[in-house]
């Protein structure tokens, strides 16, 4: 009952041969893939956090630790709840808008043009941040205030 | 003369359905061989310019254009020559250390921690460069001073 038909042999040669062949394809769709979603997080992160300074919705995106290293933020998700709070009472129209967004491995960053009270130049942004299971849990940044005169006319962006 | 062989039957099917399968894979594995090489000259390039402050050098990393926007160079290949004189005429000390680098796409990213002067805290710097044809032709950066005192623990890096 169990012939080996050439129909068989060719399935069996095909699955052999396109298996080892296909891992590594079908292992870098899936890392392409996870990055595509890492970016997602990571602007919804943003989002929440400098836009519409809401902790609940942040913490949604929040691995199980935010390490901090930002100078002027205090470390974990505590000290990015401190951090929307003195944006809501300080600055709450400030908005900031991605211009570009990159990842890399576990990696997303993000170049970022940050105005904290309409009508001002504002700040130039680079930010790292590090995904853990497709959440955040580290954040890196340097921050430039855009002078009012520069050595060439590109702009920062 | 031209007996279509069972070997034949095979290897003709095994074709036709290997090369639109690999087809993309060879594509993403390109890319990822171009983004390594991009990394490697991103790495040649800020040290030849930082460190050894040799423009000669930096050059051979550069494509036709060197679209600069940090607010304090001078745009092209000419404003990165005048950058390096005035870091070999004032800052002759100048140490400049890559702590992370990124690619995507056509972009590299690399996390810096820059000492003009020995012994100073120094800045921390997000650098972007945008490649063409293996050349760097764009760069952005932003630069911060690493304060003596911070909200957290764990450094700027």
């Amino acid at each position: 009952m169990n012939h080996l038909t050439p129909a068989k042999v060719l399935a069996a040669v095909l699955t052999l041969t396109l298996a080892p062949l296909l891992a590594p394809a079908v292992a870098r769709a899936a890392d392409a893939a996870q990055m595509e979603a890492n970016k997602k997080v990571v602007q919804q992160l943003y989002d929440a956090v400098l836009n519409q300074k809401d902790f609940d919705k942040a913490s949604q995106f929040l691995g199980p630790r935010y390490t901090q290293h930002n100078p002027n933020a205090a470390d974990g998700p505590e000290g990015l709840k401190g951090f929307i709070g003195f944006l809501k009472e300080k600055f709450p129209n400030n908005h900031s808008e991605i211009k570009r967004i990159f990842a890399d491995g576990d990696y997303v960053i993000v170049h970022v043009h940050a105005v904290r009270e309409p009508g001002t130049r504002g700040n130039a942004i680079i930010d790292i941040f590090k995904l853990e299971n497709g959440k955040v849990v580290e954040h890196w940044d340097v921050v430039q205030p855009i002078p009012e005169k520069a050595a060439n006319s590109n702009g920062m962006f």
